[in-house]
């Protein structure tokens, strides 16, 4: 059965409440702090992590009783749609359990802001990913390439999904999603839909031996939990290909190291062995990219450059460079910028160049 | 080769500039009005539609003589971009036409605001889609069930996606995408995301034999494009899961009778054969929803149900009581609040009921 080990874990927290009332002892949880300040950069995993401060929730402590009461009745919950091999999003769950208790007009959850934090909780202290406890998070990428995927019964293979691509799942899991007849030397994440159409149209990974996947923006957890898996078990080096402006910059970073919110799950998420490939601002004058198609950086921009500057994984030669180049030109880029020089300069000469010379940032 | 009509279309185009020219006449363009106006809901379609209103464009005039300019000048660029079988992003157009003129400050286009209309323009005048001038929309749905689809070289079964779906391109035309092996009956077209999860995990298509697809909120034109084809060409009916409020109905208005924006290209966009198969605000009873799960509409809601009332298509007894019960009773309600009563009451119960009663709303 599909995450017959969450079950066991959530048995655990269920018979140590228990114990506790039958020892007559207040029954309490262990939790791990979730903010900013229990949050670190990991030398050893290089990836942004959670720290090891608990905080203690106890059932007779009147500020913590209705939210102990809302996590034992989400355990309770997600131990039944494990049975139930049933994967359901947050907001199911939420009302799932939304009800008015007897005998009193107070409601189990007034709104889902009070369930997502204590799933949140739940991953965090039982070191689970949601996916691990048959959740599933809001998903909107695509993903084609040498490579097939086997998924309950069907095997799909990836090199022949046409212009449409797979729809990556929420669930990427091993015990979901097993990856077969890998022929496969790189996989380029794509920050933009658009873009992976132009290397889908113009089959990319079939000249270059690749996968491409996009996330269509900001990549969903699944994206970047399937590059993750791509690179840890197949060694498989990820490239990222993003606008040369702080957005951009900013989503690599998430890609690469983790997110602060998600800290308590990025081991499992983030992949440093990521490098950059481009676009970078130092392009301009390596591909002679015409000016016409600059941007000028906006204040918030600035703001990011600043903040980015003072990252740990960005405190580097290059990186500084990069950043410090796109403040003095006050330019930015959008991939489809490449399109002046022609429609297929990005997929025919920018890249392979890219790949031919090792131009990545770390 | 693909879009090779659109070719003689903007030949055409340049043939009767390049006459007046020759004729000493002053060139123009004949461009149907694109404005609330020229719009209308046309009872033999039974979509919304453009009317006949034109204008003219003259070179000479120095109030069009901008727009005539970047009109050819866009037009030369979907001929080439045709011929070199690329399709490409109305964003990669704005930036491979991009340019500042010889001896002049002036640039061909300052932003893609200047360009996106333009587009609209040709298509409209021209009568083709898009698509068919190798131009590539957004997209963000996805689809499984029971049918292939042949593009390019590749054969998808779309019955044997796994968990993730295919990823609808943003070109279903008949050139590209063909219909195949089609076994089902119906097509049922999902608002959310989420919801389409719980449908493909269930495997509702294939206990009901039909197709599923969700464009992940309001669809992209492909999602809707290819619903109409199925429609169209196999006859197949499609039935609208939305939510039960303002948005969701509107989004289903928008799959049935098209929107005012993209007037100029609803009679290959909207399926006017759509029936809507819930969630309604009649579904409380009918089903003993609990209380707990309603939500009160805003005013934003109430203001779009006063508008909805007085659209044609909504001027039917059984939409009328629909949008009044919502009114009197100020309750809105998603699809996930079904997870209440559990988790798969949706694909189990609900659905196979309205099925079975041909509970529908036209």
């Amino acid at each position: 059965m599909k995450n017959e080990k969450s079950i066991k874990k959530l048995e655990e927290l269920g018979q140590k409440t228990l114990d506790m009332i039958n020892r007559m002892e207040q029954p309490y949880f262990e939790l791990p702090v979730r903010s900013l300040s229990n949050t670190f950069f990991d030398e050893k995993s290089k990836t942004i992590k959670m720290g090891n401060k608990m905080s203690k929730r106890y059932f007779l402590n009147t500020k913590h009783t209705r939210k102990y009461a809302q996590t034992i009745s989400i355990a309770a919950e997600l131990k039944k749609i494990i049975k139930e091999q049933a994967t359901i999003s947050i907001r199911d769950l939420y009302y799932a359990l939304k009800h008015t208790l007897k005998n009193s007009k107070e409601n189990s959850f007034e709104n889902q802001g009070e369930s997502d934090p204590i799933i949140e909780d739940l991953e965090a202290s039982l070191g689970l990913l949601r996916e691990e406890l048959n959740l599933a998070a809001s998903t909107k990428g695509v993903i084609s390439g040498k490579l097939k995927i086997k998924d309950g019964k069907d095997t799909i293979d990836l090199s022949k999904m046409g212009s449409g691509g797979w729809g990556v799942p929420s669930n990427v899991e091993p015990d979901t999603i097993e990856i077969k007849d890998l022929d496969a030397d790189f996989v380029l994440f794509i920050e933009k839909d658009a873009v992976w159409k132009r290397f889908n149209e113009d089959k990319f990974w079939k000249k270059h031996n690749c996968i491409i996947i996009t996330g269509k923006g900001q990549p969903s957890r699944a994206e970047r939990r399937l590059a993750q898996r791509l690179n840890k078990e197949f060694n498989l080096p990820i490239f990222s290909l993003m606008d040369a402006d702080p957005w951009g910059f900013y989503i690599y970073s998430v890609i690469k190291r983790g997110s602060i919110s998600l800290s308590y799950s990025e081991e499992k998420l983030a992949t440093p062995d990521t490098k950059y490939i481009g676009l970078t601002i130092s392009d301009i004058d390596k591909y002679k990219i015409p000016p016409e198609v600059f941007m000028k950086l906006s204040p918030e921009d600035l703001k990011r450059i600043k903040d980015m500057k003072n990252y740990p994984w960005f405190k580097n030669k290059l990186w500084q460079k990069e950043l410090n180049l796109m403040k003095t030109k006050n330019v930015k880029l959008e991939l489809e910028a490449l399109s002046r020089k022609r429609i297929r300069f990005i997929t025919e000469e920018y890249l392979p160049d890219k790949i031919r010379n090792k131009d990545f940032l770390p």
